[in-house]
């Protein structure tokens, strides 16, 4: 039987903890076939974007000595994009991005870059998934990575995902025994409250800083802050087509042909 | 009366023609504070990227010897974030997006720094709207600057738009008496081909570099895409709610928490 294709990526870099231990979990499953496709270095934040102007260096990596797989100085989605148009010979059967350092839950979703990987691989159709724990400084990812492999493992079972609709999964860090359960949510209002702090540079020049705190506004248990908050994991159908369909009426109403 | 404080920006840059081109338009609007706000150069497919590991420069960039707007080392969505945070004294009526050179339709959509800061200000809960015309080499702005005041006037006159709903406007390159009407339309799934060309750099390194063309799969004629090949200006209704709440039900049926 041919081995079932598993592309793995990030967007903490090929570096990352999280990435090495959900690839050590889907290794241990004899019929994937797992590449390791991913940034050079963190690319957190960058959102869906893509290299058009510049080239985009690839590279071998070594882990322990052995090949483990490809660094691309380029963006998650560029390596996906890579990865299914130029360098893996077969369509892979999956797409896993993750395991990311910190939640993509609200509006962070907008700005992921782990979420964008796996957006990316809904575009040609390939089921996908983004992982993420919701702790961005040591995260224990243990269960995370076991959980990742039986998400996998379903997913494949079922002959994949809807098309064009990816799941973003994000669990509490917690050890098995303290999470409550798995929860289908839809995506929250939590957002990061943010701020600038303004300096000016040894060359008198102004720059700012950005910080800020993540907050949620509206409660809506069957959200995912509130999943990953309540200690349950959170699975989030997520697409692309960002059309605001409930006010496409409203905006016919304002007859703006009429005024040209 | 106060002045209604219009934020503009764009992703091709602060010096790109179609910013400037809407820009003089909106000046001869009395009741319009125009504030530009714009990326130092071109920051075409970002995405949604935000700067959150760097500091941003900011300087005061001049037109015809007069002060113009503030030039930002960063992204198109940084620019309306530190604009709404940090430089502006009061949050913008509106946000202005534009005018990009090429269309932002389809899976576009995801990757377009003009959308993206459009987006941005609906974040912030501010009218916001991203405007685009249909030629990437060397397009006529006059219909699409006098357009977008019109909207510009639409909007405030209105008292706003939906909250988190902003309007991602695509104008074809035609002149004024050539252009059939507007349609409200949804995002289409026209897409980008793409391939990528491997190359040997002279170091002996592999390298990629993409291209592609822009082509649709399913003709729907109430879609972005259509519409403006058919003569219409589209305007879409955009959100960032990226659930898929058609298919939540589904996953709910997998159970996937008694598998735990």
């Amino acid at each position: 039987m041919d081995k079932k294709i598993i592309l793995l990526t990030n967007d903490d870099g090929i570096e990352a903890e999280g990435l090495y231990r959900v690839y050590s979990e889907l290794k241990k499953e004899k019929t994937f076939e797992v590449k390791v496709i991913a940034p050079d270095k963190e690319r957190s934040a960058v959102g869906h974007a893509i290299t058009v102007f510049n080239p985009i260096p690839v590279w071998k990596e070594k882990r322990d000595g052995k090949f483990f797989g490809y660094a691309v100085d380029g963006t998650p989605a560029d390596c996906v994009k890579l990865a299914v148009k130029a360098m893996l010979e077969k369509i892979p059967d999956l797409v896993i991005s993750g395991i990311n350092k910190g939640a993509n839950v609200g509006e962070n979703v907008i700005y992921s870059g782990t979420v964008s990987a796996a957006t990316e691989g809904t575009v040609y159709d390939i089921p996908s998934v983004a992982v993420s724990i919701d702790n961005i400084k040591d995260p224990d990812y243990s269960f995370a990575a076991k959980f990742t492999l039986k998400m996998a493992k379903k997913i494949i079972s079922v002959g994949g995902l809807p098309k064009k609709t990816l799941l973003n999964i994000n669990l509490p860090d917690l050890s098995e025994d303290k999470i409550k359960g798995v929860k289908i949510t839809c995506q929250s209002n939590a957002k990061f409250n943010d701020y600038f702090i303004r300096r000016i540079d040894p060359r008198g020049r102004e720059y700012y800083w950005m910080d800020g705190e993540f907050v949620e506004v509206a409660k809506n248990e069957n959200d995912d802050y509130c999943a990953i908050k309540n200690g349950y994991i959170s699975v989030t159908p997520v697409h692309y087509d960002m059309t605001d369909y409930s006010k496409m009426e409203y905006f016919k109403k304002w007859n703006i042909g009429k005024e040209l």
